[in-house]
């Protein structure tokens, strides 16, 4: 049975301190909705705390890795989908997460959400940067919203979840 | 925690009743030994006969689809994850496989076995086929294993895991 | 003999006249210079005139397609690479310019430009929104430039390729 | 104007004697007949070896790499595409080939063929292996021709280019 996947992308190594507390709390807020949480897999940043809240509140954590093999794993990851495509794992990160929220911002997240918006796909900014917010909504207003807290973005992503979306294909 | 991952791989719709049963028991006994399932995700041959085997007895099914949306995804997959990329998906089957057990055989499973032993991981071969098991054998004794049941492929299984083994990157 | 590739990214159906312009003037400047384009190889926006325009200078044109098969494939394109992965595609573009030029701004090329940072290799944007300039600035003020025109997009090349350039994988 | 692209798959530092003048004949065939050559792309075997045979005639050279830079590129490329994909990069070799010549056989060679398979689409095979010869004329009797030498090889590539091929998509 189709388990709901709540994605979160961001930043590995240039995670801010509340980046990484925003992504604990997603990780146990997706954790208790009881919906999986989709991370990029790698024992760094926002990927890793997220991990560790999901896991911390018995979620399942579903982590698609770049490389070929678990050196650089998280230990909260549950399901290590192990890619060997670098970052072109990035794409079917956004395209098998039902919700994408981005929790800080950097070159990678910054691909995934342009990914999502690319594909039509909704995407939830919680991010302290304004030229993200501010480029990002102009790209795509109708497809970008803004949250100002872990909270605010799982009662956006609730919203999401309840209107079936549609992947539009678009080469 | 990272959990085991078994991958069975076999053809879709030119599987033969005895591939079909021979994946149902493979995905409940799988289920029974506390291992997640992989499989190609479709709701077709092989890959949906082990995901039901391993959802009735409660296990964890991971499909790595070659689409981007779940319009061909198995009703008993719990985690779908949508690659968008066809057939290169089955590289990504192969990696993130602990061990690989081909029930069947067609052409895709052929690719998934080839690029199996391409990398230099176990494959336990459980098919009708001479042909292919004496071409894989002879590509790479040391690798491939013969098992003539679905209990018999579990045994080798067990045996596998208990060695770790490494993905020799072989470009 | 390895030829110089120059990368062209930029919107399809979204390319205002100036894009189309500008990818023209690209194209046929790159094609002079002796240098193989890369587009993404689609019959439409940035990626047709940038085509079109080496073509007609009797340059090299390879494009990079999203798709499996040649139905939307630019008449310009000499080597049409089919990689039937979507959007990830994307990273496959940028791993094979020498240098990218982005040419408009739209998600796609956005996902492309922050693919290119992510890994470290200089990007030259040629785009009148000051959003994308000031976003991709402030993520990597080291590896942005901006071009006010196809002229100046050719000069930062040239100075770009006669410094080789490495590729900094961080997964 | 879509150049006629001819893929020549084979071992890399598996290849026996045989398959590197093989490979090195159908390259500099393949050149002659103002085709464009695609390989592996790599330093090695039987793509390096069939490169050196179009490179000698002048032939274009199309590297499809598995990694993501050039470092064991063959000096006989021309085109370097890099995916970054590892084995994953065979199936843009397949879809991207207008017609497949597998040179020897060894366990990627064997993935290339089974993804052609897969496709529909149709493989010459010039190998010495009765076993591939007969595992793989059992998966599509219809799809798989014998050629007992280069030349054998270049006659059926001449027949196959003169009937339009259909790459089924066959998820």
């Amino acid at each position: 049975m189709r388990k709901a996947i709540i994605g979160i992308m961001g930043p590995g190594s240039g995670a801010s301190p509340t980046d990484l507390q925003n992504a604990q709390t997603l990780g146990l807020l997706i954790a208790d909705m009881g919906w999986a949480l989709l991370t990029g897999g790698r024992r760094e940043g926002v990927m890793h705390f997220a991990s560790k809240g999901a896991h911390e509140r018995g979620g399942l954590v579903v982590g698609i890795l770049p490389s070929d093999d678990d050196t650089h794993t998280s230990e909260y990851v549950d399901i290590s989908v192990k890619t060997g495509m670098g970052s072109a794992r990035n794409y079917i990160n956004i395209l098998t997460s039902d919700v994408v929220i981005a929790c800080g911002m950097g070159a990678g997240t910054a691909s995934e959400v342009a990914l999502a918006l690319k594909g039509g796909k909704n995407v939830i900014l919680l991010t302290e940067s304004d030229e993200a917010q501010r480029f990002f909504k102009g790209l795509r207003p109708d497809l970008v919203q803004i949250a100002g807290s872990p909270e605010e973005a799982i009662e956006l992503t609730k919203k999401l979840l309840a209107v079936p979306q549609i992947f539009h294909k678009k080469m």
